[in-house]
C-alpha cells in the first residue's frame, strides 16, 4: 500500500521487500500486456497511470511471506525476504492487479466517470467503445497470464472470483434506486464487488507458499472483510471527500442511484417525517442535471448534513472499524511475527486513509 | 450448423451425432451459468435466445471426431459416434460458445444494435450497463469452466484467443472511418475478430482427441480461414440482406464507419471521379440520422448500386469463395472420411447461407 502508510521503523525491512516485490509485479504486468499492435499498446499505456496503491498485489506478497516456512529466519533483512517470492507469487500479483484494472475501466464506463487518478478515464478520452474492449483485453490477459504461470487451482479461483464480482455488479445494478435496500443485501453486493478480489489476493499468496487449507481460508476471510471495510470507507469518501485529494470523480454514488451504508442507515434511523424529506432529497438529486452542478452540490451537502444529524456517518465509520477488527481477528491463524504486524497495519490503513 | 445445411443422406448419421453432442454442450453451458442470484439468472435466460447455429461448438465436435482414432470404426451409426466425445470435448464446446456469446453481448453495446435473433438485445432491453457486466460475467464463466474441465494448454489457448479477439476489435475501432483502410489491415482485423475463435474451436476439438501438432495446426488454419470467409459473407449480408431474414439489425457497418471488403475494393477500383462520389456518399451516410431512416436507406441503396457497378460485390463474393477453397485444402491433413466430408460441407455452407 505504497504512499498510504507511515510505516513504523520495526516494519521497514518488510516494506523494503514489498517495494522490491511490487517492482517485479509491475514488470510482469507490463510484459504480459506487450503487443505489437500500436492502438492496443497506446491504450495499455494509458491505464498504467491508473496504478495506485497496488493493494491487491501487496496482499499477495504479504500473505505469501506470512505463510512462508522460511520467512521467520529472514526477517532481519528486506533483501532476504524478497528472495522468498517465486515467479508464481509475482505472476499472481500481476493477475489480481490486472483483474482490478479491468473492473476499474468497465466501472468508469458504467459510472460515466471522467476522472481517475487525476487523469481522464479511458471512456472520457477515447469513448465507451474503446473502454469496453480494453476492459475485455485486460480480463483476457489476466486469464492468460494466470494459466501460463499457475496451478489449475489458482486459475479456477480467478475465474470463480471474476464471476462473483460481475454478479455483484449485476446485483447492484438491479437494486439501483431501490430505496428499500437493506443492510444484508448491501453487504452481499459489497462482499462480491470488492471483498471477493481482495480475499482472493490473500488466499492466492498464502496458497502459493504452501499454506494449509485452514490458513488459506482464514486469510481469505481476512481479505474479504478488509475489502468490505474498504468499500464502506469508499462510500464515506464519495460523500465527504474532495476530488482534489481522492483524484477521482466524487459524489457519483448518489447521482447513479447507488445506496451506500450511511444512506441505508439514515432511512432506517429517520422518523417518518425526516424519512420523507430524505426520499425527496435523494430523488431531487437523481433529477439534478450533472453531479457537479451547484444545485446538485448543494443538495448533497444538505443530505450529508441530515445524515450526520441522524448519526449515519458515525454509524458507517463504526461499522467499518468493527469489520476491520473482525478481519484482524482472522489473522490469529498466523504465528505472531512482524509480517503479521504489517498485515494488521495494512488493515488499519483502510480506515485511516484519506483516499 | 443446425438449420443452415440441407444434409446429404450419406452424412445424416454424423448429423445425428452432432445434434446429440450439441445437446450435451447446451446442458453443460446451462449448468455453468446456474446461479441463485435472481437478476443474474434473468439476464442469462435472455441470452439463451441468442443461441443460433452453434457453429463453434459444432466445429469442436466435428474436429474431435475427425481426429479421433476410433471414429472410422463407428461411422455406421450416429450413436456410436456420439459416444466418442469426452467431457472435455463437451466442456470445450460450451467454453467457445460462451466466449462467442460474451462478444455478441459486448458487440451489440458497441454497435448500438437493437435486434439480435429476432429479439431485443440486452443493451436495448436492459441498458448498456447490464450488457457490459453480463459480457464480463460470461467471459469469467467461460474461463472458469475452461479451468475446471481442461488441460492447462486449453486454458492458455482460450486466454490467448480472447486477447487476440479484443485486439482485433481495438484495431477495428482505431480504423473506424479510415477510408484509406487497406486489404491487409482488413484481413488482420477479421482474422483476429472472427478467425481466431473459429480456429481455436477446430484446434481444441482435435487436440482433445489426441491429434498430433501438424493436424491441430492444419485444423486451426482451416478454422481461421473459415472465420474470415464467414466475416466477408457477413459484410455482404449486412449490405444486402434483409433484417427479417437475418434476424438482426442490418446496415450497421456503414453507419458505424466500419470498412467492409466490398467498400475497400470499391475505393480502389473507382476512377478518381467515382471515388470522390463514393467518399461523399459514405460521409453523407455517416451523417444521416439513424441507420433505418428513409434517407439513410436510400443512401445505402445508392452506394450498393455503385459498388455493384464497380464489381465490388462480386469481388467480395469471389474472395470469400477463394478463402473457403484454401480452408478446404487444409483439411488434406485428415484421411478421407465422411467426417471430413461433413467438415467440408460446413465450410461451403458459410458461403451459401442467407443468414
Amino acid at each position: 500500500m505504497r504512499g498510504v502508510l507511515e510505516i513504523p521503523e520495526s516494519l521497514l525491512p518488510i516494506n523494503e521487500a514489498i517495494i522490491a516485490g511490487l517492482e517485479r509485479v509491475e514488470a510482469c504486468f507490463d510484459r504480459q500486456l506487450e503487443t505489437d499492435i500500436p492502438p492496443v499498446a497506446e491504450l495499455c499505456r494509458h491505464i498504467e497511470r491508473y496504478r495506485g496503491k497496488m493493494l491487491r498485489p501487496t496482499l499477495v506478497l504479504l500473505t505469501g511471506l506470512a505463510a512462508h516456512p522460511e520467512a521467520a529466519g529472514r526477517l532481519s533483512s528486506g533483501d532476504g525476504l524478497a528472495g522468498l517470492w517465486s515467479d508464481e507469487h509475482i505472476g499472481l500479483g500481476a493477475v489480481v492487479e490486472m483483474v482490478h484494472m479491468a473492473t476499474l475501466v468497465h466501472d468508469d464506463v458504467l459510472d460515466d466517470a471522467e476522472i481517475r487518478r487525476r487523469g481522464q478515464t479511458v471512456n472520457a478520452l477515447r469513448g465507451n467503445e474503446a473502454a469496453v474492449i480494453l476492459g475485455d483485453y485486460l480480463l483476457a490477459s489476466a486469464y492468460h497470464l494466470c494459466s501460463s504461470v499457475e496451478s489449475r487451482q489458482a486459475a479456477l479461483a480467478v475465474g470463480d472470483t471474476a464471476m462473483t464480482m460481475a454478479s455483484g455488479e449485476l446485483l447492484q445494478l438491479h437494486h439501483r434506486e431501490d430505496l428499500s435496500l437493506d443492510e444484508p443485501t448491501y453487504y452481499e453486493i459489497v462482499d462480491r464487488k470488492t471483498g471477493a478480489l481482495i480475499g482472493l489476493s490473500c488466499s492466492l499468496g498464502a496458497a502459493a507458499s504452501g499454506a494449509d487449507d485452514a490458513t488459506v481460508d482464514a486469510l481469505k476471510r481476512f481479505g474479504r472483510d478488509m475489502g468490505i471495510a474498504f468499500q464502506i470507507k469508499d462510500d464515506l469518501l464519495d460523500l465527504m471527500g474532495e476530488e482534489t485529494i481522492i483524484g477521482k470523480s466524487v459524489r457519483r454514488d448518489l447521482a447513479k442511484g447507488k445506496l451506500t451504508l450511511p444512506l441505508i442507515h439514515a432511512f432506517n434511523a429517520a422518523s417518518p417525517d425526516v424519512r420523507g424529506r430524505l426520499l425527496r432529497e435523494v430523488k431531487n438529486l437523481g433529477e439534478a442535471e450533472g453531479a457537479e452542478s451547484p444545485a446538485a452540490s448543494a443538495a448533497v451537502d444538505q443530505l450529508v448534513a441530515t445524515m450526520r444529524d441522524l448519526g449515519s456517518i458515525d454509524y458507517a465509520k463504526a461499522s467499518a472499524e468493527k469489520i476491520v477488527e473482525r478481519a484482524k481477528a482472522s489473522l490469529g491463524v498466523l504465528p505472531a511475527s512482524p509480517v503479521r504486524d504489517f498485515i494488521e497495519f495494512s488493515a488499519d490503513a483502510v480506515i485511516d486513509r484519506r483516499f
